[in-house]
């Protein structure tokens, strides 16, 4: 079982529209809405996949009943921690092929409701094969709050897939997360270095085992103990990148889970999150383009 | 009293953002809701003058829930009928001084849902003094829907103020509303004419006792059986738009309550509309700046 840690989940909302024009009145024609925040984006894929995901997370007031029915309809399992605040709120103005994302900035967490929420994941923990902390901390949990999880992880044999930014990332690389997986200007961000490698190679230095990052239509670039590697997808994808990281998050997961070689997960990673970028829900993937990415996309070794 | 129906409320939720990038990835600061649409925001405006308003709106949902919250938080009295569906939201985008809108369409009304909100305006027109009909008509509404209403507070003898658009304004035209609001836009769109007093001249050929289109900046124009007037803020003002038409709503259903004369009436609307742009919610305005610029407001009789 891969157990999927949401700190701060979401229901993802998208309102379509012919065209974004700023400083005018849009009238919406369509609402989706679905159970979000990284973390269940990637047990989304993991689960679609055939893999067996469990999702712990808080949920709280009636955005957190939607996100919670939301999660029962897609056949997530899960575990919520109640919460006093209301879950929150993206929205994602579609508009053509490309969308503007508002991210709410979701409730405060209380201390009790944090430890809860550690306890959740220290009973899982026996049971799981792999643990991936993902996405944003919310309003009241300290800048290391992933460090605690990480350690528990590390006391349980457990390997973890770490995908966060700022100091959320950063406090958590001495208790010496598997992998972690930011995406390029979140790796810059977070070093205050100018360059990928030099950045990747910092994040390693400071305890993260693999640094895999992201680098948008360009693929990936992952440093990790056995060598550095660069993926790049085969062909150009056009299509909705939104939850493109969290197929890259869940093919390390898997990965890390079966022992996989670092060159074909990265493969793998870069032909579901191309596959995901064909798909049009965060989530979701092209099932028939991922096996055919995955067939001609390949790492190469660069010096690390 | 005044009676105040909004067919199609909404949870007005504001994002402040620094600016808005299309197609980009927005962290909300701030999240602030309030109970909404068109008459909701007439309403507050009503009571915040000293009126007496009832609202009578369908509620349905979490979204219900909370827009029955901040009504009572508000003090503003209301009646509401429980509908199936989940009442919408709007957000606006706040960045700066202006805002970009995105407004969800709303839940299907049922014909029985519909008809029990006509049962409640029947069962408070007897008490009130001016009937307020309000916004859009719901998915599953007829685009009549405004016209049975009109002409039920036809048969008690109360005075109504009809702000709509589309079908919803012209289908009602028939049963002699009071008076109409449309905006400039939403009056040349109903009669496909392309200047203001020649469209105005059409909607009140068609039914309506006066119609007074809002100009924006430039003001109000008013066609009525009395003649026709233009009437502009005697200073430019700047601020947030939204709602300004609501508080010459409000202004229109006061003059009608006190049978104030048309040249009155419509520099009081002018006045509080100007000093609505001024505050920074819809439904609320700068009292000062009211006081200041109703002395100041006149309006000017031209050629009907």
């Amino acid at each position: 079982m891969l157990l999927v840690v949401t700190p701060n989940p979401a229901l993802d909302v998208t309102y379509t529209v012919p065209a974004l024009r700023p400083h005018t009145t849009h009238r919406v024609g369509t609402v989706a809405a679905q159970a979000g925040g990284k973390g269940v984006n990637t047990a989304r894929v993991l689960t679609a996949l055939g893999h067996r995901a469990l999702c712990v997370l808080p949920l709280g007031g009636p955005t957190g009943t939607a996100v919670a029915a939301d999660l029962t309809a897609a056949g997530l399992p899960y575990r919520a921690v109640p919460v006093t605040g209301d879950t929150r709120r993206t929205v994602a103005v579609a508009d053509g092929d490309d969308a503007t994302l508002f991210n709410e900035p979701g409730p405060r967490i209380s201390p009790a409701e944090l430890r809860r929420l550690a306890a959740e994941v220290a009973a899982a923990l026996p049971a799981a094969g792999v643990l991936v902390l993902s996405g944003s901390l919310p309003p009241g949990a300290p800048g290391d709050g992933y460090r605690e999880l990480v350690a528990l992880a590390r006391d349980h044999g457990v390997p973890t897939v770490l995908d966060a930014d700022g100091p959320a990332l950063t406090a958590a690389l001495t208790a010496g997360p598997t992998a972690v997986k930011p995406n390029a200007a979140e790796l810059l961000a977070a070093t205050g270095r100018t360059d990928v490698p030099a950045a990747a190679a910092e994040l390693h230095r400071r305890g993260a085992g693999a640094v895999v990052a992201s680098l948008g239509p360009e693929g990936l670039y992952a440093l990790t103990g056995e060598g550095a590697w660069r993926c790049a997808p085969p062909e150009a994808v056009a299509g909705n990148p939104t939850g493109a990281g969290d197929a890259v998050v869940a093919a390390l997961a898997v990965g890390l889970l079966s022992g996989t070689p670092w060159p074909a997960v990265l493969a793998e990673a870069v032909a579901l999150s191309a596959a995901t970028v064909l798909a049009p829900r965060a989530g979701h993937f092209d099932r028939a383009a991922h096996l055919r990415l995955r067939e001609t996309t390949t790492a190469t070794a660069v010096p690390a």
